[in-house]
């Protein structure tokens, strides 16, 4: 089954809003079995509207349009519909109705543009809208669907979710079967993941695997679209995920709609650990990051912004003498950065990130992109019991603007947990960014 | 001149990326002048590509085109944009240097993706990409403009700004000129914002104004578009965007690209001023909002994220006593974070924030989404030129999910700082959110 989406709103063709609805509604279509083939945006105009209908009739089985059901006078979409398929306008006392208990619950009269909301293709099935007034419909024309929804994402995502699928599960005839699975990988190019995987082989009738980079991590997604059951799609996903995984090693850090601070942070909840972190260059984006998932208390002691060399001593206790002579962004007072927060926090991890984000305060020996991780922890030395606390460090060059530099800050901090916790060589970590500085352990 | 946008990519129609690129094209060929009509999403597939471009072709006077130029074998763009304008892909050594000379940067050797990389539509013209690897390229079919791009935002984003404006500016005959201003506000609903402002008239012929959520802000746009002049059309929207300004006064915080952390760090500089931060339920990200600007370290001192109740006390000095009678959640410990803070790091302003960002956590009492936010600064009072110390807090009961929470959190403490530098009344800002707690100055 082919499916299409129609979104239709001036203020997407203006770039003035981004058009969430179509990523909603490709995702609910391709995990249903519906292939979109083609995602058309117009503004609200009758004569494009039609068009796009009626190329889409011709080249899709399943189409969903959605904006342009409200009740001001831009709102042409069912006209412009009725139009191209041409049907009648008729009204519908029911679609009437429930307007009408809507706008009496926030006391509100029906007015004349809520009359026109209840004008619809005739021969279409109402879909109830339990958010909002703007009555949804299903039509049919030359044995395909249309389904029409509004624009307003909170209302579409709940009847594609409640009423567009429920009918069509109930007409499907043939069921197809679609298995999914993104792999997410951090610290190798495109290219560099594409090279280790090649040589995998699939069923390329039945499957589909591609390569997206997201900054600064990089997907693969593997889909398998299979006629006998959902057993044998994901079997088949399964089989090419586990020899991915096989050749990409730790370097594959989560899956699906994992991110790597919810990796993170459930490992820290496994293994029973707790951080804090002390950051300067990246002002808090790692805390953030970190304290973005419920629960995170569990794991996240304290953070530090110590911006200032001032408060980068008085927080965190780092010597004024080793910032005047190896400079705030070194691998010293990274070190003395995470050795600090661990102490002060008495946690069991600390982290650090000190380096310079730019525009501005780079120099020729210390440029803009210039930045030291460190991680403090305490390590069971073999010929004792006794725990040793270690620390290591390591400058990065990472290239980009502020915002890049901060957010592969950010994310390097988050992988060296990771690869902490995983027991792996931290700073062998991300052969895609360019390592300098002082390694010692 | 009639603009359209093709997008490209699986990821788009699986629902995996929503299409950021088509927004962004939007808005800077809707700038231009020029009116997008279309935006269509195909995937990675020789003949859909094809016929999208085909139909543009015949459309539309400029289309651009992005997605699909990358080094591994599902990136085909070139290919059928060769194929479907029926020239023949040739291979432009000067693409192949620019590539090399990227990836020799980076350590890393030209391999048979990149070669691929450099074979463009014969007759095609480079575009520079001076972020990443893939080349872009303008070719021109029956007197349009096809504009090629890759997909990744950050590419394409330079690439338009300083490869396809300056290339269409060149060749524009017949100028259109668009004036735009966005007017930001924060603390009314949309139906607020709109009753204010609705009875301000405006040529309806030659402008448009648009009401637009965007959480946890709403924007009014003011567009004109004129054949004259840019004076004139600069002229109308500047009528309409002072009487706006007239009803709103302060609720507008800012305009255009400006955001509020912006305006804040623009009023700090100007006044010379240095904060600190210290923030519970949003984690950072109140320092990280402070800190993406460049030259934060003028105006940002520290930030600490007091997550534990030790943190709390042992970072910023709060009595463990009136946390534990009080409750971490307080307008009590919200007063004395921001004066702990403010006395630490020897600033002018303290700000704090303390909450419940959810979803566990609540009680009856302090449900989910209870936040209290404290600033501590000096005044002179009138009778004597000593500086008194003030501190003021206000609890509020912010709606959402956990996101949502500590992003208005985050909003408000950002507005409240802006108001008292603006020497406005703090604690009324926001009617939109319910206030809660005690309010004593």
């Amino acid at each position: 089954l082919k499916g299409e989406i129609i979104t239709i709103g001036n203020e997407l063709l203006s770039g003035l809003v981004t058009d969430i609805n179509a990523t909603f509604i490709a995702e609910r279509l391709s995990s249903f079995g519906i292939e979109p083939l083609y995602i058309t945006t117009v503004g609200d105009d009758e004569s494009r509207i039609g068009q796009s209908l009626k190329a889409a009739v011709i080249r899709a089985d399943v189409i969903v349009v959605t904006g342009g059901l409200g009740p001001t006078p831009d709102d042409i979409t069912s006209k412009a519909i009725a139009k191209a398929l041409e049907k009648r306008l008729v009204l519908f006392p029911e679609a009437l109705d429930q307007i009408e208990i809507k706008l009496k619950k926030r006391g509100i009269k029906l007015g004349p543009g809520s009359e026109r909301q209840a004008l619809l293709p005739k021969g279409s099935t109402i879909i109830k809208n339990p958010v909002g007034t703007a009555p949804g419909y299903k039509i049919s024309q030359d044995g395909k669907f249309i389904f029409v929804l509004p624009g307003v994402p909170k209302e579409m995502k709940v009847m594609i979710d409640q009423g567009v699928l429920p009918i069509l599960s109930e007409e499907a005839k043939q069921k197809i079967f679609v298995a999914k699975k993104v792999l997410k990988v951090f610290g190798l190019t495109e290219s560099q993941v594409y090279e280790r995987v090649k040589n995998i082989s699939y069923n390329k009738e039945l499957m589909q695997v591609g390569f997206l980079p997201v900054f600064p991590e990089n997907f693969i997604t593997i889909t398998a679209r299979v006629e006998d059951s959902m057993e044998s799609a994901e079997g088949l996903v399964r089989g090419v995920e586990e020899k991915m995984r096989g050749v990409l090693g730790e370097r594959v850090f989560g899956e699906d709609d994992e991110t790597l601070e919810m990796v993170v942070a459930g490992m820290l909840i496994t293994k029973g650990l707790k951080l804090a972190v002390s950051e300067s260059c990246t002002g808090g984006l790692l805390s953030k990051r970190l304290t973005d998932l419920p629960g995170s208390s569990t794991y996240f002691e304290r953070g530090v912004v110590s911006y200032s060399n001032e408060a980068k001593s008085s927080l965190i206790g780092v010597d004024q003498t080793l910032i005047q002579t190896k400079g705030a962004v070194s691998t010293g007072v990274a070190k003395a950065m995470a050795l600090g927060i661990k102490k002060n926090a008495k946690v069991d991890i600390g982290v650090s990130i000190t380096g310079i984000a730019g525009p501005s305060g780079g120099t020729e020996e210390k440029p803009v992109g210039t930045v030291f991780i460190a991680l403090a922890f305490n390590e069971n030395r073999s010929s004792s019991q006794k725990k040793e606390e270690i620390v290591i460090s390591q400058g990065y060059a990472f290239p980009g603007d502020r915002e890049s530099i901060r957010l592969i800050s950010s994310e390097m901090a988050l992988e060296w947990i990771r690869r902490y916790l995983l027991g792996g060589k931290i700073t062998e970590v991300g052969e895609r960014w360019r390592a300098i500085g002082a390694v010692d352990i």
